[in-house]
């Protein structure tokens, strides 16, 4: 049986693209619009209520949007650092912190936790993306250091994705930080040789990904692990000049990484070749709000037409963020988004991230009905207001995964 | 009967005043730490566990903390105004829109609403602010822009405040806009002769405030306004220095005002005459963020020696917030307050600009027992995840006046 609700404002990227110029995809806006889908969760309509072949709840006063896409999270992981963020901002920088330090801290408190304790803390998190709106979202490895541990991470981050109303993608954040005792290329050998064929022999995880940095691995590291990963059929992601510019971003786009992640510190070349590339940019504006760090140059990075998707990096370090509004707000009080941009970002090309479109991020006839229903009678309500969770219910394959007290 | 909750870790200012130097109060930080209060509501013992004579609730892992203090909201409004934060986005300057524009459209609505659907709109903004841990907050006119309108405000205001849990102070926003169709100097004279007195007769605020800006009020008008408050034997406050320097915040500290609000603009002549005098600096990261304005110069008014506050400036305008601990969060990540810092300027320093000290915003025997649970074993916590409600419980006078689904 078909179900559908009807809104003041039904509100949808009409695909995966940049945000600006011609060759953007732009947002669908139905005034008010509808949308159906069959008993599988798939779209079956989307249009103006006068069309639908159901009857409709209708939701006055309200907007539907397609339910966010998180794309980048260093789920799952155990125990907060929130003493780090008050050092900070006393004064310790992150580059002192990151030298494997703090991650190093994050490795050591999931070794000491036992599965259980581990997923017990991850669930009310997820729980919390689920009444913020997400999804869909991608879990990490990176907290393992060891390749036994990147594996149990990577095993749990499927239990944690086999439990979750949302859809989840894992990724093996294979070189994150120098394990304690191991030198650098020793460590990137062992992830390429055997870790990443380990994993993905196991069906562990769906894309690798690298951090280059002064403080943790190289250009021939990502290269490295490139090559790896494409021996495994896996798709590259790279943590990209975040705290400065070492042409992570340039050699990512050229190696056809799905994405870069981070850019405060991408240089102009950078900005050009993912202009130029298939490479997204993934942003992570609350994490630039915590760290105090210069933004990233998002205007000439949509004038380039680089593909900008936007995630909340949730993580205990630099970014314990569960909230994608909160993404989307401090995104454009930030980085200067239109509200339609940001829901773009924060829904379709972070779809596109995560290699879920067009199922994902986009209410259209053949897609998934993953959807939200949102305060207000249209999506620039959702950066409007910080600190407040605008999401009335979520719907994940049709059916109501979360609803406020109340309802809509 | 006494009652009494115990936690890992209960903090607290140990009063309103400057946040760093010798003088400063500073925070009493006790691991573990009971309160105890008694059946009015009044706390009789603060200090460690062991010195208890009653039974305590043990909170494991929590952090008890003072309720917070919001001294700065425009409360009640009815309508939001979205649309404004997205032409801003998109380039419109809230100065052209601040000039009159978009406060007389809020005064527009005000005007269309019946006095019930204003306090139907409020209520769950009140509400949302006490799931926020809020136990004391200021209500404010200003969107009545004339002096009918303005009483039947500060009326609603006191309705708001005769029903909500909190505590509530009532300001007369006396010159927020030139009303349509009526000269500057006009309106000036109407507040002074008939608003001010009026509301006083009536009883009806415990503060007059105005905005002095170019596209708001003059430093003449201030001295007016002044002396009318001052006749009425009401405490005055200032919105001062926030698009633009206009000696407001010195000429505010001459008058011996409560507090100078904003200060994004404000001079080094201001800061030290903030720094000297006893006008406390308010301060509004909310609003800084949305507007996407220079923050006020932090670190010199704390060096002065200024009385800091922290606030939500609750608003459809610039600041749509009801979160406290949103505000405390980008009061750190923006302005680089310390944890401690923000929690005695979010508590202690507040309520003495309402007026509330030193029965509200501290813990210590004599003082109202309005408190809140929060996650984590320290303070740091709330400013570590914007977008995230730390707040388990919040008690008022002794009582639970909300809990989150699961208690503590």
């Amino acid at each position: 049986m078909e179900r559908a609700v009807a809104a003041t404002a039904v509100v949808t990227p009409r695909g995966p693209g940049t945000l600006r110029g011609s060759g953007a995809p732009g947002v669908l806006e139905l005034r008010p619009g509808a949308v159906a889908w069959d008993e599988d969760g798939t779209i079956t309509y989307v249009g103006p209520p006068e069309g639908l072949g159901v009857e409709a709840e209708w939701l006055e006063g309200r907007t539907v949007a397609p339910g966010f896409v998180d794309c980048h999270t260093h789920l799952p992981f155990v125990g907060w650092r929130a003493d780090e963020f008050e050092a900070r901002l006393a004064g310790t920088t992150y580059r002192d912190q990151a030298g494997g330090g703090g991650i190093r801290r994050s490795a050591r408190m999931l070794r000491a936790a036992s599965d259980e304790e581990v997923l017990d803390f991850c669930r009310p998190l997820l729980a919390e993306m689920l009444a913020h709106g997400t999804t869909a979202l991608e879990l990490k490895t990176g907290y393992g250091l060891s390749v036994e541990a990147e594996l149990r991470q990577a095993r749990l981050a499927r239990r944690l994705a086999s439990e979750a109303p949302q859809t989840c993608v894992v990724t093996l954040l294979a070189c994150h930080a120098v394990p304690e005792g191991v030198d650098r290329p020793s460590w990137v050998r062992a992830a390429c040789e055997e870790l990443i064929p380990a994993a993905a022999a196991e069906g562990l995880v769906d894309a690798v990904d690298v951090w280059v940095e002064d403080v943790a691995f190289t250009l021939a590291d990502l290269e490295a692990v490139a090559a790896a990963a494409a021996s495994a059929g896996l798709p590259l992601r790279c943590h990209a000049d975040q705290l400065s510019p070492s042409g992570a971003a340039e050699a990512a786009a050229a190696l056809g990484a799905r994405s870069a992640d981070h850019l405060n510190h991408v240089s102009r070349q950078g900005v050009a070749a993912l202009g130029a590339g298939t490479t997204a940019a993934v942003l992570m504006p609350t994490s630039t709000l915590l760290l105090r760090a210069p933004p990233p140059p998002v205007g000439e990075l949509l004038d380039a037409g680089a593909l900008v998707a936007l995630a909340t990096d949730c993580n205990p370090g630099t970014s314990p963020v569960a909230s994608m509004p909160e993404a989307v707000a401090i995104g454009c009080a930030l980085y200067g988004l239109s509200p339609n941009e940001a829901l773009v970002a924060a829904t379709a090309n972070a779809a596109w991230v995560l290699g879920l479109a067009p199922a994902h991020g986009t209410l259209a006839p053949g897609a998934r009905a993953d959807l939200v229903v949102l305060e207000g009678d249209a999506f620039r309500h959702v950066p409007y207001r910080p600190g407040h969770d605008p999401v009335i219910r979520t719907v994940i394959g049709g059916e109501v995964a979360w609803e406020r007290e109340g309802g809509c």
